[in-house]
């Protein structure tokens, strides 16, 4: 019997569809003492798999699962004193909380197309109708978290089986927006 | 009626199947007077449309076709002189004429998963059996050119109407070699 592709807890079962009508909710970091508290006000957006080695994935899972929203809908409400920066370097500034680990914000606050936005993992609130999860991005870089390239054919079927769309960079709309903000920079842009 | 969308005289009238026993051909550039020669022997592999900015297109054309194949494989047999880098600080050492612009020959000679390799413009060539286009690269890319983002849609659906996959990025094969690469880099990859 072959083994089984473990993804993520949010999409191995099966993916539960968001509410339009959500108001947004409270993410919780790990910690059973003082958790940090973050506020999101409404929905998020472009909610995916994201196989990159930076982003937060709880123990066991191959893939994260990270969503964006406007850093003005972001309010660290508790505990935000046990938050640090993961790497200052990174364009995603991941607030982390210093005790648990768990990533509870990452703005962009750099010059570029995502500038004004915050990747936040809606798993960590038990609210329920945060946006499913639309496609899985940066597949690929799975391989540098230590999955076998060969197990990569079945890493690809099985997310296209969960019904989600690999694909080894963002999804096309976000490809397109990071080459026209390009495009603006370099004065290549047309309308 | 809507605007005819081109991607490449290569792949707009149809693909041409290539040949098995392929053994290899020459690459001419556009010059009259005294054209540069390449010849490359065997057959090229990972064929494929590029949207990206840098490759060699010819007149009009949206993407550019470029394939590989190991340097070993590639020789200058004629008017070399005429050739120099495009840019000696980019991975793919472009060789362009600098007669007639055409890129004749492209090696990768930097420590990277392309290294050994060498990048081709089979349509150079009048010889008949060269691998076909397999997938489109660096689609997004086109925006950085100049096309309008509201032309991707159709772009995306013209590329899979005559067959490829549009990818932002490289093909899956080529993705997880470059994470595999990345990985042994980093002392992470697991067999």
């Amino acid at each position: 019997m072959p083994e089984k592709v473990l993804l993520h807890p949010a999409i191995d079962d099966g993916i539960v569809a968001g509410s339009d009508s959500f108001a947004g909710g409270t993410l919780v970091c790990l910690c059973v003492d003082k958790p940090v508290k973050v506020r999101i006000d409404g929905q998020v957006v472009h909610n995916h798999a994201c196989g990159c080695t930076k982003c937060w994935k709880p123990a066991g899972a191959t893939f994260s699962v990270v969503a964006v929203t406007p850093t003005a809908n972001v309010h660290v409400v508790e505990n935000g004193d046990k938050l640090a920066v993961v790497d200052p370097g990174a364009l995603i500034l991941r607030h982390a909380c210093r005790a648990c680990g768990a990533h509870m914000h990452g703005p962009v606050e750099r010059d570029h197309a995502f500038q004004g936005l915050t990747f936040v993992h809606t798993e960590l609130s038990s609210d329920k109708g945060w946006q499913a999860p639309q496609f899985a991005a940066f597949v690929s870089s799975v391989i540098e978290s230590g999955v076998s390239p060969k197990k990569m054919d079945g890493i690809r079927a099985r997310i296209r089986e969960v019904g989600l769309e690999p694909y080894d960079c963002l999804s096309p709309p976000l490809m397109d927006a990071l080459a026209t903000f390009a495009a603006t920079k370099a004065g290549t842009f047309r309308e």
